[in-house]
């Protein structure tokens, strides 16, 4: 029964995918309300999205920086805000809010550089802000049932884990005929070097840690290029190991046609496994060493997890990213503690070695580096 | 970049289910913000409701008469009301506003009797207000996407249409255990003599006529209490005839062990199929008589009906009845003239002559009677 | 490790299909050899046959009579003949062999007409041999298994069964266009008055009463010809009461465009449901009461009901077509005791009544009548 | 209107299961006849196998020399033997038949090493007899299709490939309570070195170069044992390079809780892509560029490949054993020319560089090894 949580946002001007996303998945359990923002380096695009949004035009900032110090000084600033712009910007803005004592919610990958993730993380311990990469899948209730069945020993100590993530949106050179989403990413002094293993590899890299529990302690990758002259990988294969000497394969790839965002995690136990799906969020397979598979259901009552909706009602992707806000409005809350399931500075940075130790390999044919 | 309207809503106090749905359905797109709350008959529970959503404690009422007058005495009244409470209730609660010419947005069945209907449909046309039954499932992407494949002839006439809605919450005889929603849905002068006829059969047959774009005009029932002493049907299987000949088979039971939310329509026609599942909304099987089976995807290229999100960042139930307030926001900017996907009043009716006729023919050994 | 019983067979010449079925179901199991025929009418095209099969040649006919008397009269004999012709041919040609003192393998329906169906189970009453109609998908593993649990109280007393069997080769009048399967099955002179009812309905009834153990003791019919000019139905709705109480709606089409051989059945009991799809006959969805959602699969080691291959190996239809075969021998080698599993005679003329009552059902606008 | 061709067998005696799959395979179409058969080293069971069968007991030996020599003296001798043992006697009774001048059908692996490999194969080639390694999965109607798609550009050229292959029947030690499938197969003198690279791991990989069309020409591994003192792996993950350019990632395991027999491959594209998994045989997934998923359907009108039975029959494991004893017949019939679509003792030799390159690429931490 108390007030929502203040909210500011940096990008999600008229026509942005992720701002919206966030907006939504903020607004939806009703623990944040979004009172400011610098939504587009467009001074009328951002005053016009500040209208429809009914944000107090006195709170619509043209500039990261000024928004920083003007909600730092006032008494109803903003708690956190978010951060919704390309990747080479996450560090820069992210810091200045930081250092202004607010907390950030951004958007993943963390920086474009392991160095720029290892200083910002350091303003966040000095400052000591919470800064959160948005995992957004690790907000669906069935990856958090997953993560908390093996927890419990569920299917025992974890053999070997199988992640695919396809997509298939970069399966032409579209960034050629000016699509801005796709311009961005594959440009490496904008999305990094990472490109697909920035992109989403850093999500299937997280959620088979996250569901998982483990920590990756080394990696082996091949990293390819599909279209001819982009400048940044679009297809990657990635061997792990596990703490515990688990296994991992994962697979990559933006060129994969028919795969809208077709993220599979598949993990396999001494006494059993567990299969889950992005894309049939609501389900999570469990088979046992006895023999029987078991179909469960989000809300159903085998499911501990708790959800807002009965089963057979979907939940879906904001609904995930909506976990994410409420995780973070209850660790704001409690003095800036993590949550047993929101994504951390240093997943955010683990995600960062990810990505540049993969490249490394890669371009050493093949070779198993320490994480 | 207009202003959202301003939503009342009377029920959705703590613990209930539906009135929360309408509030983030209402919330997801921006278009609505709410301000006006009878959220419980329980004074105490109202407020500490409107506490919680930020509700200003003069818009907090404890009778719905009251909320009524005051809203539409104010300059920044409401625009419309969300009626989020029991059935026999909803015919005198919504007049209420009609009469202080509030639009009224109404949980189906649109009220207990066919005659009650009628009568607020007359309220709601000689006061000029919208009167508008939240048939959910018919706000899906894919939903309506079958409604306009099938109006621009991609599968050519109807033949046939196969309509199952299975639930099994009330499997067991849980009203007996103090179950409150099931206890006033099975109590026929609460929640009327419909039973699964009016709870779930509604749905079933609105959407049956929503995507085919069909009016049904005969029917032939076999109604039965599965639950020994339960005083109101809990399966039915009904038969229907639609203008221009189809003939269709609908199946609700709410006592079907395994069954969630299952709600399924499959719709055959001279030249193709189409088979649409509530449970994996995102997608629509298209059959096509030269043989091939298409999987149309939410977001996808072949798919003309708007949506939110892409492909694969899978959208819900929240969703699906985000689309109603949009529709309800666009025919109330536009002077209340109706959308082509919104439910109107004259549905609403429909379904109660759905219920009450089934009723009929059931008791009359499953005599076809006209619509 | 006796030796294989003799099989004859009338029908299955060349280009024929479910002789060809017949003969590769007899042979799967190495319980059967095919020793004589009367593959077809054309004495040409039986010769040919004959040789392809590797037939003695003394022992391809061109007579049923001839043949019934032929290997009546030799030692070496045939057990059984299985009879592969339109449904107008059954009658006389089974009386044929079982005056001549051997068992008889029948494609379904039985006959053409109640009548000769009670007159052909006297034949085989009088002459002590077996009469087995084909009712192919009670052969399955998966199908028996859901008899079984079913049987054993897995699901508790069945409430409500719902089978749906959807083709779609009759989705356009291609009996027009000179193909012979069709021809003759819309010809009431020849495939009788049943149509879909004959053709697919009398699987699904059949089935119906197979998997859950239990005797249907009334119906209710619509019963519709899509196509305009087609002399039988093609499309049919009926529903059915059980002893016990239980309900059924069955849904029969051959018009619905883009289901090949879709069967489905699902059960629904007080303590849990079974649904199981022949298109998909590895598989047996269980449900209980408690909330969880089982896939059993055959071959599994939750499945008692015994299968050829482990899991994960696909059996399929002429496995199930072999399971009926297997019985059949096993019947014959046991005195022609009926197996549990094997159709019946009784359940070839239960067929015929379903055909036939439905017919008159539809006609008085959906009466219900007693089986 | 040919005869059948004559078969004889060693191996397949009371209580094996390949031999008796391949029987039935064998028989499936009526082009093959078993006439002749060495089933088991125990003179006991390979005579009660022979009766059991109705083979002449002329022609049921205990002694594969003897039986290769009787039978190439006949008149009547068999056209072909089905070599149906242990990995470990692949090599000598093979050859045993080929110097006979008997063709020779062998389950895979070929062998147990490349030198046996090589050996057998120059022995074929001298004799001029055919050497066939039953890849069974390749004689599914849909993987054939498949092949045929990609060969005629449905896809445009091969970007990436994604096979998985799973079992769990080796999740536990078996081996150790006397289970004797198990026990043979990670007994490295019985089964080779190779374990589930050899028993899984040979079928995935011939069936990514079978479907693509495209060699192999490097592989990059990581080879795990995960029951601890299993002397063969169990799991193994592999990176493919094929001619041309594409990747591949093959990851196998028969360790792998509740996956029976899941073999899944997935074939990127320019221009499309193809989905085909062994437990759900019927269907090919088919996406294309423009954005339509096709669900392909074994005997559907859009299939080229031809099919026994209609769609909706299901087709399974033996009607794909069957495919390749069909293509056998049809290669002895044409004076030992290959089909297209049978596999080649070259295909055999590929998989047993597949597992001894393995081998070595893991050993030496995942180098990248030439094909």
């Amino acid at each position: 029964m108390t007030a929502p949580l203040r909210l500011g946002m940096v990008g999600g001007g008229e026509g942005a995918f992720i701002g919206d996303a966030h907006r939504k998945a903020a607004a939806l359990d009703g623990r944040w309300r979004l009172v400011a923002g610098c939504f587009s380096s467009d001074p009328a695009n951002s005053a016009r999205t500040g209208v429809m949004l009914g944000i107090d035009p006195d709170r619509c900032y043209v500039d990261h920086h000024a928004m920083a110090a003007a909600e730092a000084a006032r008494a109803d600033g903003i708690d956190a805000v978010a951060i919704c712009i390309p990747n080479w910007l996450h560090a820069p803005v992210s810091k200045a809010f930081l250092d202004a004592g607010i907390h950030v919610i951004c958007d993943k990958p963390l920086t474009n550089t392991v160095a720029d993730a290892e200083a910002l993380i350091a303003t966040a311990s000095e400052t000591g802000r919470l800064l959160i990469p948005t995992y957004t899948y690790s907000g669906y209730t069935m990856a958090r049932e997953a993560r908390r069945m093996i927890a419990e020993g569920a299917i025992g100590a974890v053999r070997a884990v199988h992640v695919i993530y396809l997509q298939d949106w970069l399966a032409s050179p579209i960034e050629r005929d000016g699509q801005k989403q796709a311009a961005w990413r594959v440009d490496p002094t904008l999305g990094g070097q990472g490109g697909v293993l920035a992109d989403i590899g850093t999500h299937a890299y997280h959620l088979a840690t996250f569901m998982t529990g483990l920590r990756a302690i080394a990696l082996c990758a091949d990293v390819v290029t599909e279209i001819a002259g982009r400048p940044v990988p679009d297809n990657a294969n990635v061997w792990l190991r596990f703490e515990g000497g688990a296994r991992g394969a994962l697979a990559v790839s933006q060129t994969a046609i028919g795969h809208a965002n077709d993220l599979s995690v598949r993990i396999h136990g001494e006494k059993g496994s567990l299969h889950w799906r992005q894309e049939e969020p609501e389900l999570l397979v469990h088979d046992d060493i006895s023999g029987g598979r078991r179909i469960l259901r989000r809300g159903g009552t085998a499911v501990e997890t708790p959800a807002r909706l009965p089963p057979g009602h979907p939940e879906g992707y904001y609904e995930a990213f909506g976990g994410l806000y409420a995780d973070a409005a209850e660790a704001i809350r409690s003095g800036a503690a993590a949550t047993p399931t929101l994504p951390t500075a240093a997943d955010g940075l683990a995600g960062m070695h990810f990505i540049e130790k993969s490249i490394v390999s890669a371009s050493r044919s093949g070779a198993w580096l320490d994480l």
